[in-house]
C-alpha cells in the first residue's frame, strides 16, 4: 500500500504515520517528494488496512497495490480452469453454448425447447425452477416440479442441465437435478448462498451484479472457491448504466480483461446484456469473436408465449441461423463452438 | 398500456394486435395517428402484459401506465405511515436517529458507542453482528455474541437496536435480539429473505440496492409488505455512478420523489452515501433540510482503530456536533429531530 | 403523445387537458381507463409538447410517440448510406479502417504511422493536430504544422485523412487539409460546431459523447444533416459509466440497434473504448463480427514514446496481427475490411 | 506517481523502469515488497507521466499523486473566493440566488419575471438568449435580441445578469450585455470558449458536465483561471447515472467536496438537477443546508407557457415561498441568502 500524506502534514506527522504502519505489522519506506510525502507500506495485508489508515487526519489517499482476490487469480494458477459436465464444455478452446427458456413452463414446453436447441447445437439446456422476479406479483417458477421437467429433458436428451438457486435452504434440493448451479445478477453478493454451492461439488455459474465491479466479481467467485469448490464459470450478462434504450449495457471487453487476470471461465449472456432479441444475435457473434469461453442464450419454442422474458428470447429457427453463424466466426478465431 | 405500432405495420397487422389484447382481458382502443398507430389496452393487468406485446414483430414499444407497486403507493394509503419501536420514531415530524459503529466489535466498544450517541440525542443504535463483506478474507462479524451485546446495549441505555439479518435462516435469532431488522443494499433483491422478514412483525429498515431503480426498490418493499408486514422504512443509501471521489453517490432527490409516490417514512444514510467522514455532518443536514423521516449514521468510539468502516465514522464529538447542527435547521422546517 | 392523467384528475380537467392539447394544434383522444385516463394526442408535434404538457398538475406523465430525429431515421431513408473517399470505404459491406496515432508529433512519426498501417491494410489515416486535452498543461498537438504533415502523408500513401476540428473558427482551415472532419466526443453536442461542419460537403466523422443517449446521439448527426451535409459516420467510442478497470465501457450492441433506426453508417473506437491496448484486438473482432462499418483505431510507431494516448496505442507489429484476424471474422461474416 | 511493476516483473526489468522514470527528470526510490516492487517517483510532472509510464509491458498501473489541477486548488490560494457584482454575492457567507426563466421570451416575460424574482429576494437574473437545444428544431432562443432585453431587466431592477455562451465568437458580443457568462454543461470542455471567456474580465459560472468527474470540473476551471481571470463560479446541476425518474441525480455531496480541495465558490441548480418542479424546494433547502454558496433556479411567470424547460420552472409564487423557507435554513447554518 502507498499511504499518501497530506501537503499539510509535518515531519512528525509522517513519523507517527510510518510508526502506525510498522504496528500494523507492515514495513514503512518514507518517500519525500517536491510536493508531497508517502509512506510505502509493504507485507502482505490485503483487508482492513486501506480504510483504516485512510481515516487518520493527515493522510490524503492509500493506494492498494495488491488485488485482493487470491484462489481466483492468474498469478495462483497460471493455466486456464476448463468446466466439463456431460457434454457441455466450457473453456479450452470450446465455446459452451447453454440455451433454452427463461422459465420451464411446462413438460411440452421444456422438451420441445430442449430437442430444439440441441438439434441447433447446444450442450446445455437452462431453465429456471426458482424465479427471481422484481414484482411479487410475477409468476415465481414452477419450483421443485420445475426441477422434476428439467430432469426430464436430460434424459430424454443428454443436454447438461443449468438452472439457478436461489437461496442456501434450496442448494441440496435443486443440485438433486441439476449439473450446474447458477448464481443469479440479484445474488452475486449473497454471501450465505455463495459459501453454499462452494460445498457442494457441482460446478457454479456466477453472474455478474449489474453494478458489481470486476474486483468485486471475482470477490464473490472468491467465496465460492474459497469452500473448496473451484468449478467456477464466470458470466457477464451487462451492467446498469444511464443507457435505457437496451436492458442493461453489455461490456464485451470484460472478457479479455478478465482473462488477463483469472484462470475461470467467461460466459456471455447477450439476452439479459440487451433485452431485445433482435440485438442477441450479433451480440453472440461479437462474443465469440472476442473469445468468450461459453454462451447462455434464451430460446423458447414460442416468445410471445412466454411467462417471462419473451422479449429477448430467439425463436428456435433464430437460434439455429445464430448458431451457424457463430460456427463460421468461431472457427475465424481457432475455437470450436457447441 | 399503450402499444405503439410500427410505421410498417399494416392495418390487418393493428387489427390483428387489437384482438391480442383483447385475448389478454384488455379493452383495446385504435387510435389512428399522422405517422404512427397505437393502441390503448385498458384494464388492471400490471405483469408480464408489456413484455409479451413487445415480443411482437409489429409492436414498437408498449408504454406502461400503471406503477407496478400497489401496497407501498400513497393511492392504497394516503397518510404517511410513522414507525415507532421503543423510543425511536421515524416519520410524522419526527426525525428518528439511529447511530452506532458498523460492526459490534467488543462489550467495551458497544456500551460506550451507545451511551455517547445517547448523549447525543439518537433514539436508535445501530450496529453490525452478521456483516456482509465484499472479501471473505474480511472480518465477518462477532454474530450471535454480537447481537447479545446489541441487547445489552438496550437494556443499559433503552435505545430502540438496528441490526442486519443476511439470510432466511437468521432471521428468527436475530429477531430475539432486535427492534428493528436491517436488510442490506446487497440483499434488497434476495426476495426470500424479504418474504421472512415480511413474516415476522418486526419494523423492517431497507436499504437501497445500489443500483436499484425506485421502481425496484418500492417493489422490494412490496414483497414484504405483501406477507403482512406494514412497517417499512426505506433507505436511501447511495447509488453507484461514475463517480469515483465518494464511496456512493448520494441522491437526496430520492427522499421529496418517494414521499409523493409511498406512505413509508425515508431514512437516509450519509455514511455509506459518501464514505467519508469529513462529508457527513453536511449530508445530515442537507437531509433534515430537504424532509427525511430518519438518518443512520456510523459513530465509532474510536473510528481509527475500527474492524470495519472507519474511513466514514464519525468520532462521538463529530456526531454531538452534527446533532446540534441538525436540530437547528430541523427545528427551521418545522420538525423535531431524535 | 399519450398524455397519462393522474388519478386524481377529474373528469372536468380531463376534458380542460383535452382542449389545451387541440389548442396546440393535436387532436385528442381521451380514453378512460379503469384506474386511470389517458388522452391520445395525434399530430405531428416532435418538440417541445411534451414538457409542456408535463407541467400541468394533473398530468403523471406524457408519454412521446415519434422518435425526435427526422433526417438520420431509416423512415426517411430506407438504405443504408455508405461513405466513400479515396480509398477509405465506410459501410455498403466493407469495413473501413482508419489507423494511426493520436497526435501527429513530428514529420517522421506521421510519416511512419502512415506507411506502417497501409502496409497492414488500413485505407484512413487519423491523427490530431488540434487536440483536446482535459488539462491546459498538457500538449494541445502541433496546429496547422500538423495538418500540412497529414497531407504530406495522404500524397505519399493515398490514404484518406481523418482529423479533428474543435471550434467553429477552424472549420475552414482543417477542411483544406483533410478528408474527413472528426468531430470528438466532448464536442457532440457542441451545435456551433455541428452546424459549421454542416456546411461543408466534407464527410464527418461524429464521436459520441461518453454520456449522450442514443437518441441525442442521431439528433446531434440530424444538426450536421439538417444544413444539408448528407455524409455523417456515428462512432461509438465507449461511454462514462461505473466501471474503472477500463477507461471507458464500450457498449456494442449500439452497432446492430443504431443499424435498426438510422441510414448512416456506424464506425467503433476501440481504443478510447477500452483506453488498454491489450483489449483492443479482441474488440476490433468483437466489432467486426457483430456488424460495424469501420473500424478507428490508434496505432504509433512507438506507443512508449507517445505525447498522448500511448497506453491505448498498439504497435504496427500487432496492428498488422490484429488486421490479419480481423480479415477473418470478416469473411466469416461475409464481409470485407480495409 | 508510484509505479507498480507487475509480480513477474524481473529485477532487471524493474532497474530499467527505474532509469525510464530518471529519464524523465524524476527521482526514482525502488521498494521491494512481499509481492510486488514498486517504483515511487519523485518530482513535480502532473502531466503525460502516468499514461507513458502506463504503456511498459511490466508496469502494471501508475498512481498519481498530485492533483492535476493547480491555480483552482485551496492549496495554492486557502481563502475562499467570493464573487461580487451587482447585488450578487456568491460565498463569503452569503448565499446569492440567480433565478428567472429558462430562455429570454419576450419584452413582457422578462421584465416581469425579473420583478417577480427580485420581489422574492433573488439578486441575480438568470436568462437563454442563445440557447444549446438537443434538438435542432426547438426554439434555439432571440440571440442579440435577447440580450438587450436582459439589460434593460437589470436597467429596471438593478440584478445582475447571469446569461450563456454557447460559442468564441460570441464571447464579445454576449459580454456585452452581461454581468456573469454561463459556460453550459454541453461546453464543460469546449476548451476553445474557456479559453475565449478566460480572456474576459466578467465572472463565469461554469456547469459541470453531465459525466465530468471532479477532477476533469476542476481541470476545466483550470483553462479559465490560467487565462488570468480568476472569478470562476463552479455550478453542481447533475450528473448522469441510470436514475431516470429525474432528469438527472444531483450530487449535493458535490458541495462540501469541492470545498476541501478548491476556493472557488460552488453555486447548485436544483432546476436542471432533478428537472422536476415540485422537487425544486426541498433541493433547495438542502442545498443550502449543505453550505452552498450560491442557487440558480428556473422561475418562470407563466411555467406551462414556457418556451422551454417549464416542466422544471418554478411559479414566483412558489419561489417566493422557497425562498422563505430558504432564509429559515440559510439562518439555522449561520449564513445569508439573497
Amino acid at each position: 500500500m502507498i499511504v499518501v500524506m497530506k501537503r499539510t502534514a509535518t515531519p512528525e506527522a509522517v513519523q507517527q504515520m510510518a510508526r502506525t504502519v510498522e504496528e500494523m505489522g507492515l514495513k514503512a519506506h518514507v518517500i519525500v517528494g517536491t510536493e508531497r510525502t508517502v509512506i510505502a507500506a509493504v507485507g502482505d495485508k490485503r483487508n482492513g488496512a486501506k480504510e483504516l489508515l485512510e481515516s487518520y487526519d493527515d493522510v490524503e489517499q492509500v493506494v492498494p497495490i495488491l488485488a485482493p482476490y487470491k484462489v481466483a487469480s492468474l498469478e495462483t494458477k497460471p493455466e486456464p480452469t476448463t468446466i466439463r459436465t456431460r457434454g457441455l464444455v466450457v473453456g479450452g478452446g470450446n465455446i459452451g453454448v447453454i440455451a433454452g427458456p427463461c422459465s420451464v413452463e411446462s413438460e411440452e414446453q421444456i422438451l420441445l425447447a430442449a430437442e430444439q436447441v440441441k438439434a441447433a447445437g447446444a450442450t446445455g439446456l437452462r431453465g429456471g425452477a426458482f424465479k427471481p422476479r422484481t414484482s411479487p406479483y410475477a409468476f415465481q417458477g414452477m419450483k421443485e416440479a420445475g426441477l422434476k421437467l428439467l430432469a426430464l429433458a436430460r434424459e430424454k436428451t443428454g443436454l447438461a442441465i443449468v438452472t439457478e438457486v436461489m437461496t442456501p435452504q434450496h442448494v441440496e434440493l435443486v443440485a438433486k437435478y441439476t449439473d450446474v448451479l447458477q448464481i443469479g445478477a440479484r445474488n452475486m453478493q449473497n454471501y450465505h448462498l455463495l459459501q453454499a454451492v462452494g460445498e457442494t461439488r457441482l460446478p457454479v455459474l456466477l453472474k455478474r451484479g449489474p453494478s458489481a465491479t470486476i474486483e468485486e466479481f471475482l470477490l464473490a467467485a472468491e467465496y465460492i472457491l474459497d469452500q473448496g469448490n473451484q468449478q467456477v464459470m464466470l458470466c457477464e450478462r451487462g451492467i446498469r448504466t444511464f443507457e435505457t434504450h437496451t436492458r442493461f449495457t453489455l461490456p464485451l471487453a470484460t472478457v479479455a480483461y478478465l482473462q488477463e487476470r483469472t484462470h475461470l471461465p467467461i460466459v456471455v449472456d447477450p439476452s439479459h446484456g440487451t433485452g431485445i432479441a433482435s440485438l442477441v444475435p450479433s451480440m453472440c457473434l461479437a462474443a465469440v469473436a472476442c473469445g468468450c469461453d461459453g454462451l447462455i442464450i434464451e430460446v423458447h419454442p414460442e416468445p410471445k408465449k412466454a411467462m417471462s422474458d419473451g422479449a429477448q428470447s430467439l425463436t428456435p429457427a433464430v437460434f439455429a441461423d445464430t448458431m451457424a453463424r457463430c460456427r463460421l466466426v468461431a472457427a475465424a478465431v481457432g475455437k470450436t463452438i457447441g
